[in-house]
Formats: C-alpha cells, structure tokens, sequence
C-alpha cells in the first residue's frame, strides 16, 4: 500500500484558475472530484449552474507561498467572475440582480464534511433587498442572509457557530417560538444586524459588505481548511497524501425554494440496493437541499416527481441515462429545479450493496455499457463475503454488550450454554445454542458441532476454537476478553451486564460482536448474476484457486464455490473427530513404539476413509494432503485443569487409584509441554522423531488412492511436508515416505502416481528454496506460519496483547495475518518462488494460509508467478473474482507498456 | 562447511607408484599424510627404512575399475620393489638375505585405526629360517611370523583374530604357562603350523608363501579397507570427502627388538601438555613397538637413551631439531634403533593441549621458526576455553552419571541441596554446595549466588538457571532429564543411582558432564605467553570485540580480557537482583498506570546506580545497553507452583485472606500467561505497551551518563531497542525516548553525547533493513533470537526435544545455536548489513549472540565487514584470536589474488 501522491506536473502548473467549461472529468488531479464532475457535466451539454474551479496547484501554492500568493491569484478569479456574471446573466454584488455564489471545497478523492464551504456568498445589506426584488419573498432572503453570516463567520473568520446559534435561540424565546421556520421576515432582518453587532463588539470584526472580499476571504478559508487538524486525521487514516491539496469551486447558486415549480432532490440511476434498474431517489419540492437533510419535512419517491413535475422529470431522467452512459456506472446524483429550470449539482459514482454491485457489473456488461472485464473489475471481492454468510439484518437495532475477534464468519443466535455436554443434548433436540467457553479444547468438539457457534473469553484467530469452528463454517467469537466466564456458576458478565445460562444470545463472527438477545438474520442467497460474474472471472485469470477443506462437506463446498483442487487438506483437523480423538491420546501418550503403532493400527482405516471420501468427491482434481503438523499437546487435556485435579486428588487422598492415573497422565502432559510450541516439536520433526506417525498417514493416503482409482476415478494427491527448515529434513522423510509408499503399492500390486512436496513457512526454508526445490514437486507457501516466524508474532498472543494497539496507532498499516505483508513476508516468497523456479522452472507453487483468500495478497501471488492459492471454500469465489482482477490489471499494465 | 575433496589431478595421475625419494612432503593429496612424511623425511637425508608409496589415486583408480586393475599396478609395484632390494640390501623372498616389509594404508587425514595394516610382510617356510639366521633369534623369528599370519588372515582373508587367539590359548594352556613370552620357539613353531592348518581345515584356504602374493593381496586389502563401515563412518563423522582413497606405503621392516644395542621409541620435540622446549617421550631397548603399546614393560623417559645410546641419542635429538625446525611445528617422531642403527618410522606435527599450543607458538615466533602471523593461526580459538575455567583433571577417574546441557562452563563440586534457602545458609557459612532443582526461577537467585553450581533437570541453554549461572560466571549443567529430582524426598536419582541430599557431586559446566564425589580440579591460570598472542592478534585483527556485560563485575574481567567496549548490558539480568525482584513484580503486577510508575520510581536509582558504575568502569568505552527484553511473566512466580498452591488453599479453605491474595497473583499471571512468550509481548513491543518502563529505563542511562561525565569521565551509551520489526516500531520508540532523553538533560542543565541503534533478531527487520537504518546509528545482530526466528526453532524446546537427534542424524550440519547457520541465518545478515550500509555508509555493525564468541561465526562476521562482535567476557580472548585468524586468512587470500 503506497500513497497517492500528486503529479509533479501539478505543481508547476500557472493557469490557476479553469472555466467549468474548460475542465473535463479526467482531470481531478487538477480540479478535485467535484470540479472536474461540474466540467464534464457542462461538457456534455447537462443544465449546470456556470462557475469556474480554482485547481488544487493553487492551494498547494498558497500553501508553500503564503498569503501574498492571493494576490496573483485573485487577479485571475476576477477575470473569471467577469465571465461567470455574463454566462449567468446577473451581477456579483449588483443591487438589482445580484449574483450570489458557493463557495466549495473539492479535493481529488472524496473527503466528506472535512473541509470547509460556503453558500450565499455575495450577500450584503444591498444585495439582500437585490433577492427579495426577484424573489419577492423577504423572509427567504433574510434567513440566507442570516445562514450566511454564521456561516461565513465559523469557516472565514473562525468565529464558533454556536455564538450564533445563543443568539438565535434568544430571538425565537422572544417571539415565544420554538422553530426556525417560525421566525418571521422582520425577526429575520434584526437577528442579521444582532449577528453583525456581536461580530463588532465581542470579536472586533466588521463583517464584511464587499462580495469580492467576501470571496477572498472565502477562497483563503477553504484553502487553509486543507490542513486543519480533523482533514489531516481523515487523509491519515485514509491513507491520502497531504500534499494534493484542495480545488475550490465558485458556483452559481440556484434555489429550489422559489415556489412549487421549484425543487431539490437526491438519485441514483439504479437501486444502490438491490441493483435494480430503476431510478431510485427522493425529491422536495419549493424546498433546499438543507431542508431534504434536516428531515423536518418528508421527501417524495422520485418518480412521483412525474405526476407534479413531468416535462422536469423527463428531462431528469433523460439526464440521468446519460450521465449512466457517459460514467458507465450507476451514478449518485443532485439535483435543484429553480422554477421549472433543472440544475445539476453534483454527479459521482454511486455507493452500493455487494449483491447491487454484483448486479449492476453483470447488467451492465449484458446491456453493453461496459465489457465483461470491466464487469469483473467493478465488484470489491471482500464484499462477496456478505453474500455467502448469515448476516445481521443491517437495519435491525442491536444492543451489542462486546467485541471479541472475528474468527470465523457469518452470525448466529441461539441460548447460551456454557457445557459441551448441554449443547450436545439441546443442539439434538432442535434447540439452538451458544457455547460459551473460557476457550475450547478437543474434548469440547460434540458440543461445537450442535451449537449455532462459539463464544471463548480467551485465545486467538489461531485458537481451537477459532480453528474448529472455521473448520466447520461455524461463527464463531474467539478471545473476547472483556467477557468474564464464570463455568461453576453458569453465567458470564461484560461490565454491569450478567448473562446467565439459557438466556439469548446473538454473535458476529464477521464482525466480533457479541449482541443481547435474538436479532434478525439476512440469509445468503447466491444470484445468478454471482455466478455469471465469476464464470466471467474464470476467463480472466490465470492464477489457480483451489480450496483449504478437511473433510468431504468441506470439499463439497469447494466445489460448489468452484475450487480447481484441494490445497490444503489439514489431517489434524480429522484426529480431533470425537471418536478419534480418544485413539489419538493413546497414540501420544504411549510410552513405547509398540503401544504407539497399536493406536496408529486404529486409527489407519479412519484416516483412509477420509481420504477414499475426498478422493472420490474432488474425482481427479489435485489433493494436497499435509501430514500431521501441530504439537501434540494439542491433542492431549489441559495442562491447569489435569493439575488441579492432581492436586484436588492428593489432598483429599480418597482415590489413590486414580490418584496415580491422573498423576501418570500429568507427568507425560508435563513431558510434552513446550515454552513455545508454535515454534518446538511439531511438522517435519515430530515426523522425523516418530516417523511412525507419518507411515500411517502415508499409507491411508496411498490406500485410498489405489481403492479410488480401481473404481476408475481419477486422483491426483500430494502428499504435504509441514514446517521444513533444511532440505535434509525434507531429503530424510521424503526418502522415508517414498519407501512406505512403494512398499504399500507392491503389497497392493497397483501403482498410484503422487507427487511430494513441501510447505514453505519457516523464513530458513524460503532462503534455501533452491536446496529444497531439488526435492519437490512443489511448494505451498504456509504464509499464517511464515508471518508468524518472520515478525517474530506468535498469533494467538499478538492478537490479544499487542496488535490491536499496533493498527490503531498505525505502527503496522495493516494485519499481517489477515493482509501479507509483502514487503516483508513477500520478500521471502518472492525470493523462494524465483529460487525455487531457478532450479525447477515447472515446481507448482501456491499459497495455503489464509491470505490465499484475501483480495491484496492474491494479486501479489498472480503478480509474482504462483501457480495457485488456497483458502476456505467460502472464500474461493473471493480468489477467483481477485485473480481476475490482478490478471486484468497485469495486461492493462503490459498494453500500456 | 564444506567436505574436503580430492583434487582432480589426482584422478588423471597414471604414475601409480612413488618411492619414498620421488616424494615430497607436499604431495598429501597423491601419498597420504604418512607417505609425504617419509618421502620428505627422506629427501632431508635423515635415516629412514626405505619403500614406496601406492598412490590415493591408484586406490580410487581399483574402487572404480575393479580388480583387473591389479595387473596395471602390480607390474609397476614390482619395479620399485626391485629398487627397494638394492637399497635395502635384501631379497624379497631371499632365504639368505630376506626383505620383510610393512604394509600401510596411510589417508590424507589421519584416520587412526580405521584401515589396515600388515607388519612382517615377506615372512613364508624358508624367509623364516633367514631371519633366524641372521638374528640367531628363532622365538623372534617364529613369533613374527605366527603374528604374520594371525594379521594377515585377518586383514586379508577375513577370518577373524578371535580364532587364531582361541588357538594361542590352547597352546599356552597345554604349556601350562599364562603369558606369550613364555613360549618358547618350538612351540611358536608348532603354532605356526597349526594356524595353517586351521586356515587349511576350517576355511578351506592355503596360506600363500610367496611373497609376491603376499604382497598383492595386502595392496588389494588395504585398498578395500577405505571403503570398510568403519571407516565410512569414520569419515562421515569427521566430514572427510569418501572420493580421497588412501595411499598404500611398502616399507622395509626394521626391528628393534635385534639385542640391546636395538630398541624403539616415540617422542615429541617439545611437551605437549606444557609446551616446554624439551625432548618429550619415551623409549625401550630391546623391544618393537608393540611392546610398548602392550605395556607389559616399562618404557623409560627419553632423557635416559643418553644414558644407554648415547651417540644414537645426540643423533635422535639432532633429527629431531632438524624435523621441528624442518616443519616449523613440534613434531610427533617415531623411531626404531636396529642394532645401533636409528631409523625414523613417523613423523607428524604434534597433538597439544590448548596451554602448549599457545607457550609453543609464542615460543616458536621469538625464536624466529615462525613469524607473529602464524603464530596467531596456530591456536585453535575454542581451545582457550580451556585456559580459563576451572577444569576437571583430565587424569582423574570419574564415575559419570548423566549428562545434561552444557549450560555455563567450568566445574564445580559441593554437597547436593534442593533449597535456595539452604544453599545461601550453607553457602555463607563457607561450605561449598551445588544447587539442584528441577528448574530454577527467580526466587532461586539468592541460592544460585552462594552455590557453587546449578543443576538443573529441565530447560535448555537459555533457561533460566543458564542464563543467570552464565551471567554469574558459574558452572551450570542444565536440563539433564534422566536425573529425577524428588524435591519434598530430598533426593534426586538417575536410573540405580540415588544421591541425597549432603552427597558430594560435581557438575561440569563445559560438557554436561554430572559426576559423583570431589574430583581434582585443574584451576585456570593465565600465562605471560597467552597474553602475548592475544596482543600479537589484536595486531592483525580488524573486527572490533566487545564483551556481554550487565553488572560492573562482568565488566572488569571484559576489560581484564581485553574488550573494546559493551556490547550488550541486558538490563533484565539487573532485575534479577535479590533486592529488586520484589519491586520488579510490584511494577508488573500493577493494575494501573500510577501503582506502576510508583515501582518504577523505586527502581530509578538502584538502575542508575549500575549505570554510573558501568560507565565509570567502562571510562570512554562504549556501553550498548539494551531496554528491557524477555515477557514479564519471567519475572513472576511459576505459574505452576501458584495453581497448586491456590488449589491447595482453596480446599483447606482454613487461610481465606492468603487465598484471596494469592487467587489475585494467579489470576495476574494468567492474564501473562502467554501461548508462545517468545513471540510475544516482550521487546520494543512492551515499551510500546508500556511507554513508562522505557523511560524509566532511559532517565536512568542519562542521569548515569550526567553524573559520571561530570566527574570528568567520557561516556559513549548507545541505547539499543530489542525485537524490531517494522520500521514503524523503532520510529515510536526512538520519538518516545529521545523526548525522555532532551528532558532530562534539560532538566539537569547537561548535555550528554548518546547513540541510538537497535536489534537485528527479527527476520523482517533484516528483509527491512534499509528502512530501519535510516532510523539507527547501529545495528546489533541478536543472533540467537535470529536464528530462533529463522529456523523457528524454540531453543528451550528443541534442544530437549528434537535437535539432539538432528545433530545425530546429521539432519543438521551444527547446532545453529553455537556456530551460526551462514546458509539461512547468515543470509539474513548479510543482507541487512548491505541494505543498512547502502542507506547509511558509516552504520555500526555488530553481533550480540552467543555467535559473537565462535570462531567461524566470528570469521563470517569479518569477512562480511561487521564492525564489532561482542560475547560473553569469558568468550573473549577466543574472539580476539578468531578475529585475527580471520583478518589473517583473508589477507592471504587477497595476496594470493
């Protein structure tokens, strides 16, 4: 992520100041987003009030000049206003036909309400009478007049609005009035002449009568508003460059509130909703654009602005189109009608839901305003995620009591239970659940599988809980610290809030949140416009997109969301199944290689069921299987619950039988525990110490590839090595794997092809990619692990002690876990992937962590080369969408070469 | 490290035979180490027995090309036994005159007792009768040639020495007799013929009486030799290159065993355990070298040949002069006097202890043999270790329990206690203890200060009690995990072995080694001739060494041992202190900002208080002090201990004011606690959590800096930032702390000179290297965090774990802990040095790990232009010679350009 930085060119710019109808609508650098809207609506012949955009280069120039720059420039505004009073007929502070402008400031990327503007400029104690001799309503001409002043004396002269405000509240206690609207013409007038005396005696200023003065004032103003304190916060956190500087625009003013044959409204060519076709919008007739804000009246459905206006809305709508047309893209439009005459005020793209972009994209490329690559590139692939799980009802109110980590998508509501035992039983009986844990451990799964999802006080997105629950596409809130669990006592507490046992509740796992009580629910429905666009998508890109799945339902779904493959098959995750996981203890907790074999003797024909079953459902797609890779530990009960009971059972000294159980089984777990885990006994090694393990996973694997393809199906798996760091390592299992594999063949008599390759995820391994690549068919870049050990972050403690602080005080742009850091990390990848290929120009390379499915960092694995990516199934429609997108962008690139 | 490999040229030689005169003493490669010593002994005209030597080549030529090679070589063998007739003056075969030869593999690299070799060679029914004739000795005669046979058939018919020995037994018992010198001829005779007759009967082979088939057959053997599994493993554990082969050398036999006018001997130009200019061996008339080696009689000191031989003498003592001076080296010789006449057999440099080695090559430049440079080179670096810790006397006995981690170096003895409290108790009252505990935490200090040792039985090389005890200059044996201590039983085991408490043992820090009882030590003593060497490296040497230092007592044996500065004073360890501990814990437990900056006041002054007297110590030096590093929780109670003690509580529920109180700690821990401490909230990333513990830390360096220049003393502290990774993070910090800095030199009305630098240790900060030197003025490589990190190995966890057997299976070439991985660790720093040096020319440069006081760590560090290395204050007279050594080499390698 690099800022968007000014064009030199700007800088050296002389001509300051651009007619609207000399500007077009490429050129924001220069005239800011609203400037060069204004030109190219005037360029397309649309009713435009005249005006002219002073560029960004002027304010950059005051900026580093000075006041004394004013003078150059105002000498070109002048020569401009001479032009602005012909094309509008009316004279700039002229008595009897005044013209009044606004005042806007408009930089090149939208900065709403964070610098400064203002409207009526050129009122004074003539010009006013000038107003209401045109308008003949003295009251209107007053309460601009009044606006004004308070306007111009909060953004010009720095004078607090809310003086003003005092000073209006007092006139309407003296009417007896409550309501602006109340305060009558004459009131208005005095209130005018209050403004000016406060202005003259508490802060010394004589407002202003000159227009030009106003206007000069005015133009410094917004200029200096560039840099005030809440823009410089916004463009910080909007990553914007500080040195693009502010156009300001000089606009006729136009009014809607002239009568009923004026008005003002607000559109967007289609429904930003739904996507629809449709002008949608609303409209005030006799009424300004402040009104339509201030809700005090109820605007209109635009099209019933047929029935009272129809020679208006045709034209509206025939500007609408196009506009539409000329933009290529919905458009979010503003309108004021000043008797019976239409004026554009503003066009710009419109803002839209997910399923109305998607919509749109694929409408529009269908109606031939944009070509299928444009379809393609017009929807935000993040977005996708909110059409593929339950949402909360964006509109519904929620009383959200926490915010935890979003660890596994989608909501989910139910009551809360706080035993895995009592999901399980009320899960079955239709009953729909929370589980509520201080955190989860293997034993806890039954529960987790009966519960609508998973709430834990502790523990990070790498979690048991955040990893299971993931796994089986349930929402899931991990590490929600503020909640306080009380397990013995059935309740939990956030603050003041106590939440017992069987009362309701809802979670966000898209979002963190915890919320009291049931909330409605938005269920995914995926049109057919989705998957029109993402078969667009797939003539696109050229980077493979397979998914992460553990079991055939995972499969299943990577399927359907149309994954090329399997990239990561996590084989722990099928250890933790409830009636294996018993038969996984017995494996680590045996004290000799006898003992050990016997368990893994059990659990060989699970293991090979699970692969015949991925096997037959990818039917002949790639399935990368990675080998066991966490610390045993993992598997085994916790550590603190196991020594408490120890230490119940030697004090009470009731039951010394199991007494001397729970103590044998304590030491082993004591044996087994690391300092660091994350980076002790676990991948490659616990292979290479217990080789054993491997051979069984090995052999299910092979077992099943014969038992599928005599069913004349197609496989295609890779067995996986996890968390090489020397290509010994690898040479040492491979060798060992290999002779497994073909002793299993030659028992069976059949021949299976498979290839062998590795993870790359310890920093060593990506600086010795060319050693590794000699002995791998190829290398998925582990890139949860590889971020991990290359920032030194282990993931469940960063998240919960120090990387919140780190974003919000904006140490690191960016999550490392959820965005790759490619400078860092994708150094390391990029280096390996050229390493690798140097050796190896064919070695597949992919990504597997969870980057595989986030937009940024599967555009830097298609601009680098990489073979595929892997993610979650729901996210695979996100990957293909992004591949397409970094493919589009790559020959746009190269054409422009 | 590379495997040595055989030149080329060797493999193209077609000349397969080299007599002893065609040699020289630099053809290694092509003669073997032994052939060259001859060959060159023999062009310096001294007495050799003469012979010839079969080339590497022509062994690597019969591997290749089989058997059918012999014809090739065979005929050019028999040329050059020929010459060897005449010189000799004997027959091979002659029954008269008969030449007896020896037979002996002889590699580039000594590979004592791996291969083959055959003495007597030429003895058959007839020669025999010739010697007897001319020794009138027919037990001699007879005896050669049963132990001929017995070597022969062993070496070259593969029937195993067992069988001929079973039969020597037979014969000794139907002698009635015990000892072989007591059988006589006849009986010998009688053997002989049995041995055949055994070879005959039992393996169907007729030993073979010709010479010339003798010979052939020896040739073949020992070329097959090379390639015997012991040897292969002896040269896979050596990383010795299997494409060598070895040299075959055909000498004349000569005896010593001819009368008293005969003997045989070994000696050492000067004494390899003291290095003393003078004669060093020993001798027997009379006698072969067998004899000595069988120890059945005495040999007598060398001195007294001048006694008995006193011409031989003064030409032994000449020869051996001439070789030293010859080969600039103390010499090993090996000699045998045949009646009256000396012949030399061997000559090779000298093996020495690490104390003659430095007294023998200071002595050898003063005395013009060698010049200053290869003085230097001619010191093994890790060999000085030796010379300054306390060593058990490599003579004594030892009963070896167990072995553990060598966790702190040196040796140690005193009576077993499990307490800390019992150890300062004992320790003060002046008795000498070693503290054994399961682990140590920080409560132990005060025990580990008046022990003499620590024993642990878990963690590895950083683990607590190691890394306090290195602090502490103790001996320290760490996570030996066969003894099992039984803390409340007072006693600890290893398999039978029980030791209770007041048992003696000592603990050997340099190897791991626990022993029972008192053991004789060997106290350090450093001679005038070892500071000699250092100042002649300190000379050559271009790379800056400092030493690890928290305490003034560390920096006085840094500057004692000659540092150029502090290169890392870890301020955690003066945390450590008995007396700060509790304020320590007070500041971590706080719960809010003001309980914390209270027990930071409290700590104020005693850290300045080290501060002042490091700098004062230092006086100019620089000093790199290092903020706070490790996760608080390092600080705290064992968690473990808190759980049962609060469980305990809890059931007896008689003490509820303590539970409450120690349920608060509990929970205060668990909130620490963290999944993997080393990837957590420590590092820059606390003092970026808690801005308040940083600054203390730097009013303290400043105050002291103040202070101590207003005494007139220089001071140059550089103030270096742990555990960056993101440039973002060293921006923060360095704004927070130069603020603390300008205060309070502001507030003192003084300005101090200060550096500002960080920690390389994180991978990304190496991959970001340019960015991070644009904010440092020094980087200090953390090559153990690096290397952690890089490979993602937990030290704690995989030297318990994993690594031991990686080491075992070569999976690893090293621990990468000791000698750094150059390939992926190395790579890293490489790199960050070139990114930093690219941004910042000038940027200081240094290595703060373990690695900083390894030799080939240290010439990686100079040869990639490192400005400094920096090791524990023990470490540092072998970083000063390694420094040399290195400056050295590589001048040699640009005059060689």
């Amino acid at each position: 992520m690099t800022m968007q930085s000014a064009p030199n060119a700007v800088a050296q710019q002389t001509k300051w100041v651009y007619r609207f109808v000399e500007g077009t609508g490429d050129m924001k650098d220069l005239l800011g987003g609203k400037g060069a809207g204004l030109a190219e609506m005037m360029r397309a012949g649309l009713p435009v009030p005249p005006g002219f955009t002073i560029t960004t280069g002027a304010c950059n120039q005051y900026v580093a000049a000075g006041p004394g720059f004013m003078e150059t420039l105002f000498a070109e505004v002048r020569a401009n206003l001479v032009l602005l009073e012909k094309e509008a007929g009316k004279g700039f502070g002229d008595p009897q036909n005044p013209l009044l402008v606004s005042v806007r400031s408009g930089a090149k990327f939208s900065m709403p309400g964070m610098m400064d503007t203002v409207l009526n400029l050129g009122l004074n104690e003539t010009t006013v009478l000038g107003i209401i001799a045109q308008t003949g309503n003295a009251r209107f001409a007053y309460d601009s007049y009044r606006r004004f002043i308070q306007m111009f004396s909060n953004v010009v002269l720095g004078v607090r609005g809310e003086n003003f405000e005092r000073l209006l509240h007092q006139a309407k206690e003296k009417q007896g009035v409550t309501l602006d609207t109340d305060l009558t013409a004459e009131v208005l007038q005095e209130l005018v002449g209050t403004y000016k005396r406060y202005l003259q005696n508490e802060h010394g200023i004589t407002f202003p009568e000159d227009p030009l003065e106003q206007l000069r004032l005015s133009i410094e103003a917004v200029f200096k508003s560039w840099n005030n304190p809440r823009a410089v916060t916004y463009r910080n956190h909007n990553r914007i460059a500080h040195d693009l500087g502010t156009a300001v625009n000089i606009q006729a003013m136009v009014f809607g509130n002239m009568g009923n044959d004026s008005g003002t409204g607000v559109a967007f060519t289609r429904n930003p909703s739904t996507g629809e076709r449709k002008l949608y919008g609303e409209f005030l007739l006799n009424a300004q654009g402040e009104d339509v804000v201030a809700g005090i009246r109820t605007p209109r459905p635009i099209v019933e602005m047929g029935d009272v206006l129809p020679e208006v809305y045709a034209q509206f709508q025939q500007i609408a189109q196009k506009l539409e047309t000329h933009y290529r893209d919905i458009q979010d439009l503003e309108f004021t009608i000043e008797k019976g005459r239409l004026f554009m005020l503003q066009t710009r793209s419109g803002k839209r839901t997910a399923g109305a972009a998607v919509k749109i994209a694929v409408d529009m490329a269908n109606e031939g305003i944009i070509d299928k690559a444009e379809a393609v590139q017009r929807v935000d692939p993040m977005s996708l995620n909110q059409l593929m799980h339950t949402q909360i009802d964006p509109n519904a109110p929620i009383t959200r009591i926490a915010k935890g980590l979003p660890a596994s998508p989608g909501a989910a509501s139910g009551i809360v239970t706080f035993e895995a035992d009592d999901a399980e039983r009320l899960g079955k009986a239709g009953i729909k659940v929370v589980l509520v844990r201080t955190e989860t451990c293997p034993d806890d799964i039954h529960g987790m599988i009966h519960a609508q999802g998973v709430l834990t006080s502790r523990g990070g997105m790498t979690s048991h809980a955040a990893v299971v629950a993931r796994g089986m596409g349930k929402p899931c809130v991990a590490g929600c610290e503020s909640v306080s669990v009380d397990l013995p006592g059935k309740t939990f507490t956030v603050g003041d809030v106590t939440v017992k046992e069987g009362d309701q509740i809802t979670i966000n796992g898209s979002t963190g949140e915890v919320i009291l009580g049931l909330v409605p629910m938005v269920q995914p429905a995926l049109s057919d416009e989705f998957r029109i666009l993402l078969g667009w998508a797939d003539q696109f890109r050229t980077l493979g997109v397979r998914a992460n799945a553990d079991t055939p339902e995972d499969a299943a779904k990577a399927l359907e969301f149309g994954a090329g493959g399997i990239g990561l098959c996590r084989t722990e995750h099928m250890f933790m199944a409830q009636d294996r996981l018993p038969v996984v203890q017995a494996m680590i907790l045996a004290r000799n290689l006898d003992d050990r074999r016997k368990a893994l003797g059990k659990l060989l024909p699970m293991q090979r069921q699970d692969f015949v079953q991925l096997f037959e459902m990818m039917a002949g797609l790639p399935v990368t299987i990675r080998l066991l890779d966490p610390p045993l530990h993992e598997f085994l009960p916790s550590y603190k619950d196991l020594l408490i009971e120890v230490t119940e059972l030697r004090i009470r000294s009731n039951d010394a039988a199991r007494l001397k159980e729970r103590q044998a089984l304590l030491r082993r777990v004591e044996e087994l525990h690391e300092s660091n885990p994350m980076m002790g006994l676990r991948g490659c090694r616990l292979g290479l110490m217990m080789p054993e393990i491997n051979e069984m996973q090995v052999q299910a694997i092979i077992e099943a590839a014969i038992t599928v393809s005599k069913k004349g199906i197609k496989v295609q798996p890779e067995i996986m090595i996890p968390l090489v760091g020397h290509v010994n390592e690898l040479k040492a299992v491979k060798k060992q794997l290999e002779a497994t594999a073909q002793e299993v063949m030659a028992h069976h008599g059949a021949q299976v092809e498979y290839r062998f390759g590795t993870m790359i995820e310890i920093p060593r391994a990506a600086l010795t990619a060319d050693q590794i690549a000699v002995e791998a068919d190829f290398f998925s870049f582990g890139t949860n692990d590889l971020t991990q050990m290359t920032f030194g972050y282990s993931r469940d403690d960063a998240e919960g002690k120090f990387l919140q602080q780190y974003l919000e005080e904006k140490l690191l742009p960016a999550n490392p876990f959820e965005i790759l850091d490619q400078e860092g990390v994708g150094q390391l990848i990029q280096m390996a992937a050229e390493k690798g290929r140097k050796v190896k120009p064919d070695l597949k390379l992919g990504i597997c962590g969870e980057h595989g499915g986030e937009p940024s960092s599967i555009a830097f694995a298609h601009n680098i080369g990489l073979t595929y990516v892997s993610c979650s199934p729901y996210r695979v429609p996100i990957a293909r969408l992004a591949a397409a997108q970094a493919a589009i962008a790559t020959e746009a690139v190269e054409r422009d070469r």
